[in-house]
């Protein structure tokens, strides 16, 4: 499993990972399979949306806000509930196509770690490439 | 990667897609293994869910509708923003159990396209299938 | 495909699964890969979240109830809409990752299964382990 470490800036940001995916993905001499990516942190998620437009992380994190509030009668004591929430909602995994030694993603589609407790030193995602045969 | 083409009609709908799954992970000669789903579009999804009441479909999106509203105040000026949120909360990928040359299904569990910006021509599925061994 | 069987006892409840899986991985033989969790069912889910305090998984179903009403016009006639639609929110399948021969999770994560229509007899989970090579 190769490693990614990243550090976030704000409490909430959603920071483009593909180049990095994409390196890993090249390096590892599979022509055809499969890339699982993996957060190792329970306050945090992946996910694939469009990179273009930087306003669609803008949107996504606001409707995030808007759909998980933090005036709900949480237990949780660290005051971090709707982190844990987001990650669960979005997933800390995601398992990729790799196609001639490449990841196969739509014209629009990057991937993108989700920051929902930040900012943090030394977030970790695991990289696992498996060819089909 | 083997590709499912198709067309929607609605502006949101979920299409059950269980059988082209199933009739190409038949024709891998795989017996044993993982079937992964890729969804190459940034306003559409994947998800498994009851394929035998199709009111469930209808509350699923239903739901959606309720969860994500239109009124918040979104950047993205496509007017799309909630179809990548809901992209974003379902997942645009899915991997399925093989056993025996087959989709190890539930019972009452099929895979659903997820369309949330359409009417749409050629939204394309990615299916690739790996072997246990 | 392994499978493991449990039963629940609330109308909803978190139940850490991890060392189930653990054991299905290591009795495997598989040093480095992936692991697959497949629920077979239409309203339950898995997914990955803190398993240190418990609160936290008290917080998930409670943003969870919060998020998906049960005041909205569903028409599945069976009145567990909101298991179905917080089933497709979490998701029915996990892929984790393998090194040395066990589950490379981060320190505070762990695997749980989601009930959302309990109590159940019998609720049922696969488990596929791929080797990378």
């Amino acid at each position: 499993m190769e490693s990614i470490k990243l550090d976030t800036h704000g409490w909430e940001e959603l920071v483009d990972i593909t180049a990095e995916i994409r390196r890993i993905v090249k390096q590892s001499g599979v022509s055809d399979g499969l890339c699982h990516i993996w957060c190792r942190h329970t306050t945090a998620a992946l996910t694939v949306n469009e990179n273009a437009d930087p306003d669609v992380k803008h949107d996504i994190l606001l409707a995030l806000s808007r759909i998980v509030s933090h005036d709900w009668p949480y237990l949780h004591s660290e005051g971090n509930s709707t982190a844990h929430v987001k990650s669960s909602l979005l997933c800390c995994e995601l398992t990729l196509p790799v196609c001639d030694g490449d990841l196969a993603l739509g014209r629009w589609q990057g991937v993108l770690f989700c920051e929902f407790d930040g900012p943090r030193t030394n977030r970790q995602i695991g990289v696992t490439v498996i060819p089909t045969r």
